[in-house]
Order: structure tokens, then C-alpha cells, then sequence
């Protein structure tokens, strides 16, 4: 097994590139394809102050590390999820990780700040822990973004993350979520920052093998929360059906980017209004951050926070 | 395990309906499962002279069987397919299935009337034989119907043969396609027959098992062209996941009917003309099957056909 670039010993192979590299070549095609996206997309235009949700995990830290490699000024923000011994060691790997090349990390404290943890919002709102913690994270990520003023919002979801993604919501022709599913998600007048995914064309195992070769301290263990839940099922089952046919995957993806996407889009283009409690965009009365934060803290008996 | 409907002993269990049926309530719940198809997307209306596409297989002549029991007035028609003993056998079932009960098959010998086979078709085409078969059959299936005055075409395929052709178009984005899948398609002026499939809520196995339990003999080996085809991989593949969460291939193929097949009509609405060899329906000069033929005839040297 030879790499593709210089025929040197290949360490990691891409099946559906049909190609091998060295620990170089294969760092370098990442990084390619990483630029690449961003650049058909538009995603970071020259200057423009970014902002990366960290999550202390393969994805985003290999991401940090690709975006600073190629010269894009990004911040970070850490969400404090309150899921035990888990969160305080992913805030470590995020601490230690922009500390050794000194970059800006804002870490916004769930419980600390707002007053509940996931794993409480999950019990008391009767959702799944990834429901709960997916709800949290795009509000407050988002809200940081607008209140510091970034230009945009960089998430680290690969491309195993949106396909089982898209898998889920075709299973059930989720129409409006359909319509929402897209590299780029533009700014909207409500408050709702430009979001962005630069990993959609790099597999987990790829981000994951970048962050190994790459030397990257990251948190290895899975939420404990998440075990078992709905996307990784699928993630499982797409696995099986890329081992059979390399690339389907990919195909299923961008096939819809490029050839369905626009097709819903009149689905998710709802009307937006201000919440009545915090004033972030919603398409009721309160949005779904500030009800789930009140059922909690309702539940919880901490409803003086 | 117990009948839902009489407390005694079952014989077929289905999950996704989590009933399990004896004989008796067994092939009363397909038959019902099939008058209710008909019924909820008005496919064949009262007196309407219906045409069945029948292979010999356990689908068509199971719904043959089904439909005649509803009060359907439907006569067959088999395309001999000129693949061996397969094609001989399945016309020897076919016929002796519509013998027994006094019913009218007509008998279309693709090699003897249009001076080819499947297999020679797909040589010369280069295309698969499952998609020369396709080809051929639309075609002529639809010809018979025109040209005889039927009312309606009625076709067998089943929920698994739908679910995995409408998987095979999600991977891909096939959007043309995806217009065009629904249980019901209606005439067009250019000469396409009003098409229905009143077998879409019930799965492979349930047809299987309702031809066993009602004593029709059918063929039971597969098309010996067909083995390894992508339907059938995507057809285990959805096997496994129907393992899994029984119920998940009737919800995305429900789902789509209900939900997003119409976002995807206006992609199918080609506009149509004759062709210049036959008079039918094409949005090309040739229509494809014409073009089929022509290669093939001229490659296996028999063009004055």
C-alpha cells in the first residue's frame, strides 16, 4: 500500500478516493478538501471573524487545527454541558488544545450560567439527552456569535454526521428539516448567525486518524449520553452499506446538496418572530430554548434563576 | 403465538403491524391491505377493465388472485422474455394459474413479435438486463393496454420492490425519477395508460406467503439475469434495517407519498412527443425502446426484422 503522492509506505487508506497516503499526503488531502469546501461554498470570506462551537472531540480540534493551518483567524467556544466527568475532561482537551497554540477559547457554563445540565433539561422535558444537549447548543452557540459579533459560526459536523443526518430526516421525510440541511446556513434578520460546515467532505474515521497523526490531545470516550441513540444507529448502518459500495455515502450527501436541496427549501422558510422572553428568533410565541429552560428549572425547583 | 383476529393458533407473524394472523385472517388482512390501497388512491374504478402484468411470480399472480376476489374485472398479460427455462416455466405458471379459473391471459413473445430477447437486448445495449427487462416491459405492457382499450395497467411490485427503488433514487437523487414514483400514475395524452400498484402495503414475504397459504403455484427461483441486481442489495440492505425498526421501510415509503413526492412532480412533467419510428410516447425523436431495438436487431444481425 503506497501513497498516492509519493509512493513512500501509505498509513490510511480512502476507500471512496480509491487512494492511500502517507502520514503527510493524507494530512495535506485533508486539508484540501477542508479549503476546498470552504471555497465552493463561500464559507469564510477574507477577514471575517470566526467563531468554531469546540466540543473537545476529534472533529472540532481537527477542524481548529485545519481552519489556524490555513490562515483563518477563529475563536472558540466551549459549551459546559454539566455531563459529569465527561464534560470537565473535554473542557481540558479544548483548554490545553488552544492554550499550546494560543488561541481564544470562550467556555459558556450551562449549569453555571443558565442553571440546569442536559442531562436535567432531558429528564424534565421528557426528550433525549441529544435533543436536549442539540437545542442547547445551537441557541447559546449562536447567541454568542451575535453578541460578540462574529461574522460567522463554524461547526465541526463531519461527513458521517450529516449523512446519517440526512439519512434520518429522508427515513421520515422530515420536509422542513430537509430544507434546513445545508453546508451553509445564511444569517437570517431575526438574530440567527451564518453557519457554516467546512468537515462535510471528510468521513469520521478520516478526522479522527487527522487528529492521531497530527498529534491532537483529544476526548476520545463518546458522550455517555448519546450510547445507542438514533444518528449513531444510522451511522451504523450507512457504515455497512459504504463497506459494500465505497462512496455511497458521499453520493447520498452531495447528490442532495446539489440536486434536492433546493427542493425544500421553501419547507424551512417559516416566518420568524422575537421569543417575548429572551428575544432570539422563533416562529411561536417563546422559543424553544427559553421553554425547555423553564420546564427545567420549573422540574428542578430552581425556577429563581 | 395467537391469530389477532380469533385467538388461534397463527402461522405468519407481522411485525410492523405487531399482529401475527392464522391462515384464515392472514389472507383476509393482505386482501384488505389491498382493497384499502385501491380504495385511498381510487385505482381502479367500478367496471373498469383492468390489465395485470403478470411474470408467473408469487406478486402477480397472488394479486391476480386478490384482485379477482374483490370483484376486479382483470385480464393478464405475460411478455415472454426469451430467457431460457426461466421464461418457459414462469409462462407455464402464468397460463396454468389462468386456465384454472376461467381468466384471460394474453401472451406477448418478445423474441417471436419483436425479433429479440432480454439477454441479446442487454448485450448489445450494454445496459443491464434488469434495465432492458424494465425497458421492454414498460413499453410493450403499456402498448397492450393502449392498444386494446384497458382502463388501467396493474402491476405487482410490492412494498419491498417499491422501498428499495425509491432507495436506490434517494442515494442517487435521481429528482426525474422520484416525480415519477407514486401508487398511482395517470394517463397521459400522449398515449401513456393510467398505471396503478395495489400491492404497495404489502411486503415481499406477505405476498410470498399469501400465494403458499391460498395453494397458488407459482415460479420460485428468481430471474437467473437478476442475481447480485442493486435493487436486490438495496433490498437486503432495508431487510436489515427492517430487523432492526420493523416498520422503518413502510414509514419511508409512506412518508414519501405522503410528504414529498409532490415537491418532486413538477421534475417529471417532461414534455412529450411521438416517436418517429413507432407513434409512441418519448420526449426525445426515437423513443428508447425503438433505440433498443435497433441495436440489438442490428447486432445480432437480424435488422430486417
Amino acid at each position: 500500500m503506497k501513497c498516492r503522492v509519493c509512493r513512500e509506505r501509505a498509513v490510511m487508506q480512502v476507500r471512496r478516493h480509491n487512494a492511500n497516503f502517507c502520514k503527510t499526503h493524507f494530512l495535506e488531502h485533508v486539508r484540501r478538501q477542508v479549503e476546498r469546501t470552504i471555497h465552493d461554498h463561500k464559507m469564510i470570506g477574507p477577514g471575517d471573524r470566526a467563531l468554531l462551537g469546540v466540543s473537545g472531540g476529534k472533529d472540532s480540534l481537527a477542524l481548529w487545527d485545519i481552519l489556524t493551518d490555513l490562515g483563518h483567524r477563529v475563536d472558540g467556544v466551549y459549551l459546559h454541558l454539566g455531563i459529569g466527568e465527561y464534560s470537565s475532561d473535554s473542557l481540558r482537551f479544548s483548554r490545553e488544545f488552544a492554550d499550546a497554540r494560543g488561541l481564544e477559547l470562550r467556555v459558556v457554563d450551562l449549569p453555571a450560567e443558565y442553571g440546569f445540565s442536559v442531562p436535567e433539561a432531558a429528564l424534565a422535558s421528557k426528550r433525549t439527552p441529544c435533543s436536549a444537549c442539540g437545542l442547547s447548543k445551537r441557541y447559546i452557540l449562536n447567541q454568542v456569535a451575535e453578541a460578540a459579533g462574529y461574522d460567522v459560526l463554524v461547526m465541526g459536523h463531519n461527513l458521517d454526521d450529516e449523512a446519517a443526518t440526512l439519512f434520518g430526516n429522508v427515513v421520515q421525510w422530515n420536509t422542513d428539516y430537509l430544507g434546513r440541511q445545508r453546508p451553509v446556513l445564511p444569517a437570517t434578520d431575526g438574530g440567527l448567525a451564518r453557519k457554516v460546515k467546512p468537515l462535510v467532505r471528510v468521513a469520521e474515521r478520516e478526522t479522527a486518524a487527522y487528529a492521531v497523526l497530527s498529534g491532537i490531545e483529544y476526548e476520545v470516550e463518546e458522550c455517555p449520553m448519546a450510547s445507542g441513540n438514533t444518528v449513531n444507529r444510522y451511522k451504523e448502518w450507512l457504515n455497512r452499506l459504504e463497506d459494500e459500495s465505497p462512496g455511497i455515502k458521499a453520493q447520498f450527501l452531495f447528490g442532495f446538496y446539489d440536486k434536492a436541496a433546493a427542493t425544500f427549501e421553501a419547507n424551512a422558510a417559516p416566518v420568524l418572530r422575537e421569543c417575548t422572553v429572551c428575544g432570539g428568533s422563533t416562529t411561536g410565541e417563546v422559543c424553544a430554548f427559553c421553554r425547555l429552560k423553564n420546564t427545567t428549572l420549573v422540574r428542578i425547583g430552581r425556577s429563581d434563576v
